[in-house]
C-alpha cells in the first residue's frame, strides 16, 4: 500500500497545484506524510486493513475487526504461491478456518477478496474503509496549498504510527489541529445520501471549542453534512488524545453500511461532500 | 470549569502565601498550571465531570461511568435554551434516555442537577469526585510554598491531558513525584470519618519505595489516614505510569459513598485530612 | 530484583568480552540499561512477577494473571516478619483469600513459593517468566559486543518503565530495533523441544519487514524454532508499538507449559535455542 501510494503521488503531483514535500523514510515505518506550505491542520487517513492471519491447522486469527460469514472468499500468497480460498465458521466453537486445497504457511495473512462495484449512486467494495478516506486525501492534495496529510498505519489493530507522527509533526510544525479522514457507519441516525459525517463523540469526546468551530465553518459552506453520537468506536484520533501533545482533533468522513464486510456501501453523495467538506475546513480551519 | 477556576485563582492568590506562575494558554487546552517556587512534586486534579451525551431520538450514551436511575434529574443546554429533563431507561432493553417537552439537540452534553446538601459532619452532591479534589488542591495554594498544582482535563473519560502536562513539567522542572488528588470509593475495608486514603493500588499499583515514603510522612504527621487496596479504578495517574517520564505517583485522596450519581457523601473528617495531608506531603516530599 | 541484578553485573562482568556502560539510576527508575558498543538493537527482558497483594479481612487481589488454585504456597513479609500462608479460593464467589496464623498488612505484596526442578531435560519453578528471558539476556552479555539490554519493570500489570526506556534509547542512541526475550505458551501449534519461538504475533502485529529479516537470519543460522501465531498476549512490545518512536519489535522466547502457575516447565533444548539465536540475531540484526 504504501509503495503503491508513492508511486499514485510520484505519478500525480505534477499536477497539483501546490507541490508538498514528501517525508517517507525510516523514522515513519510504512508511513508517508506530505507537507504543504504552511500547514496548521493535519489530516490523518489510515492505509492499513483488516483481515485475517493464518494459525495452526486451519484455524484463522481476526486482524482488526473484519466481519466473518462462512463462505467469504480470502485471498493472500505464501512460499506456495497465490492463494484464493473460503472462510469457513466451525458451528460449535465459532473457531474460524478457511477451506482450500493444500495447507497455507503459518501467519500468511489473509484478505477479503475484492469485488468493486459501482453505480451511479454508490461504490461497492470491501476496504472502503479506508480506501476512500485515503482517496478523498488525495482529491484534497490537488488543491490543497497549506497543511499536511499524513497516511498511517495499523489503526485496524491498536494504532501505533500516529504516536510518532503526531509528535513529529507538532514538534516540526507547531501543528495540532487534526481532521481524521476515515470512514464510519451507517446508523439510526446517520442516513447514506445526507452527507458526510462530523463525528461529535465515539468512545472518545472530541475538545468541543475545536468541534464547534468545524460545525461552524461546515454550516457556513452550505455543503451538507450529518452529525454522528457514539458511545463506541473509534480511530486514529485515540493516539492524538492519548499522546504528549495538546492535539485538537476531529472525525469527519462518509458513512458506510455492511462495515468490515466484502460488501462496504457508500453512497456518492456523501463521497462528494467529505472532498468537498475538507476543501473548505482546510482553508478556514 | 476552566474560566471559572482562573477567576478564581486571580481574585484570591493575593492571599496566598507564595505567588504561582499560571500557565493556562493553548498549549495546555483547558488545562491549568500553577506553579509555585522551587517545586519537587505536582499535584493532578482532573476537572471534568461524568455525564450524558443526547444521541439519537430521545437516547442518551454515557460520558464516563455515571449511575443511572430512572427519574434522575439533568440539566444543560442547546440552541433552544436551558434544559431541565429527567433520565430514563427502557425497561427491555436497558436503553439511557431523557423525557423532556421538546427534543434536545444532537450532541448536547447533560449533568446531574446539583443538590448541594451540607450538615455539620458531611458534604452531600453530585460531582465531589472531582470538585472537591480540585477544591482541596486550592487550600493547599494558600500555604504552598514550592510545589505544582495542575489541574487537567477528561480524566472521567480516558483521559488525554495528562500525558502533555507531565511532559512538560518534567522537562520544564524535572519534577517526576506527583500526588493525585481524587475522590475514592467508601467499601469494606476504607470508612467514612477515619481520614483520607493512601491508596496502595487500583488497577494499577504505583512505586513501593514512593508509597513508603508517602506512609512514613503521614504516619509521623498524626494526621489520620487510611489504607486502601483495589483491584480495579483507575485515575489522572495512569497517563502518568504509561507515559515516557519516570513518574512516581499515589493517590491521595478522601473517599466517599454513592460514588458517580448525584448523592455522592463524604465525611467532613476526611476532607480535613485530606487537606491536612498535601499540606504536609508537599512541605516533607 | 534489581539490586540482585546489579550486584550479579558487578561480579561478572570482567568475564564478559566487551563492558558495558550501565545505567541505573532514578531517571530509569528499578530499570537497567547495558549499553554495549556501538547498538544496532535493543534487547528488553521484564524483571517483574505476577502475584497477590493483600486487601481487607483476608482477601486477596492479583497482580497481573497469575494462575489460582487452592492450596499454592504463597511467601512474602510484612511489619510482623516472614510469611508463608497457603492461597484460599471462595466456592461460592470465587473470591481469592490465604490462611495464614495471623492477620498480614494490608498492601502486603504474596508471590508463589519457589520450589525449582531440574532434571536433565528440563526445569520447572515459578516465575519461569521472566527470570528466564533475564536469565538468557545475561547469557548474551557474555559475548555481546554492541546492543543494549534493557531490564524493564511492571509488565506483568500493564507496563510503564519500556515507554520512557524506548524513547531513553531512541533519542540517545538512535536505535530502533528490538527483541523482546521473554517466555510465552506451549500450544496445540508450539511445543515443548522444538525451539526457541518467533511470535509472528499476539493481540498486536510486530512489522512484516522487520519479522521477515528476523525469520531469514533464524533459517540460515541452523538453529532450530518455531513459529507462534496468536490472537491474544502481549508483552513490553507493547509500550514500543504504542510510544512515539517508529521501534520495530519481534517477541523472541522459549515457551514453557502451566503458564503463570507455580509449576511453569520450560524444555532444555528450547533454552539453548533462545541463547544461540540471540547470539545471532544480535550479530546480523
Amino acid at each position: 500500500m504504501s509503495r503503491f501510494l508513492l508511486d499514485y503521488i510520484h505519478q500525480h503531483q505534477a499536477g497539483w497545484k501546490q507541490q508538498p514535500q514528501i517525508l517517507a523514510d525510516e523514522r515513519f515505518q510504512d508511513c508517508i506524510l506530505l507537507v504543504f506550505g504552511q500547514p496548521r491542520t493535519a489530516v490523518f487517513a489510515h492505509l492499513d486493513s483488516i483481515g485475517f492471519t493464518v494459525r495452526y491447522g486451519r484455524q484463522l486469527v481476526r486482524i482488526g475487526g473484519p466481519r466473518a460469514e462462512a463462505g467469504y472468499r480470502l485471498v493472500g500468497q505464501d512460499s506456495q504461491g497465490e492463494i484464493d480460498c473460503t472462510l469457513t465458521i466451525d458451528e460449535e466453537t465459532g473457531e474460524l478456518g478457511y477451506a482450500f486445497h493444500r495447507d497455507i504457511d503459518r501467519g500468511t495473512e489473509l484478505t477479503f477478496y475484492c469485488d468493486f462495484r459501482e453505480t451511479d449512486t454508490s461504490v461497492q467494495s470491501c476496504y472502503l474503509d479506508n480506501r476512500l478516506g485515503v482517496w478523498s486525501a488525495l482529491q484534497l492534495c490537488q488543491t490543497l496549498e497549506h497543511g499536511i496529510v499524513a497516511f498511517s498505519c495499523w489503526e485496524e489493530h491498536g494504532g501505533g504510527s500516529v504516536a510518532y507522527l503526531a509528535k513529529y509533526i507538532y514538534e516540526t510544525y507547531g501543528v495540532r489541529q487534526a481532521l481524521i479522514s476515515d470512514i464510519t457507519w451507517v446508523t439510526e441516525g446517520v442516513h447514506p445520501g445526507q452527507g458526510c459525517v462530523i463525528s461529535l463523540r465515539d468512545s472518545l469526546i472530541p475538545r468541543r471549542a475545536y468541534v464547534d468551530r468545524i460545525r461552524a465553518i461546515a454550516a457556513a459552506s452550505g455543503i451538507p453534512f450529518q452529525l454522528e453520537v457514539e458511545g463506541s468506536g473509534g480511530s486514529d484520533a485515540k493516539e492524538l488524545q492519548h499522546g504528549p501533545q495538546p492535539w485538537d482533533w476531529c472525525f469527519v468522513g462518509a458513512p458506510e453500511d455492511h462495515v468490515h464486510s466484502p460488501d462496504e456501501l457508500v453512497d456518492k453523495r456523501d463521497i462528494a461532500s467529505m472532498v468537498a467538506l475538507y476543501r473548505v475546513l482546510m482553508q478556514e480551519l
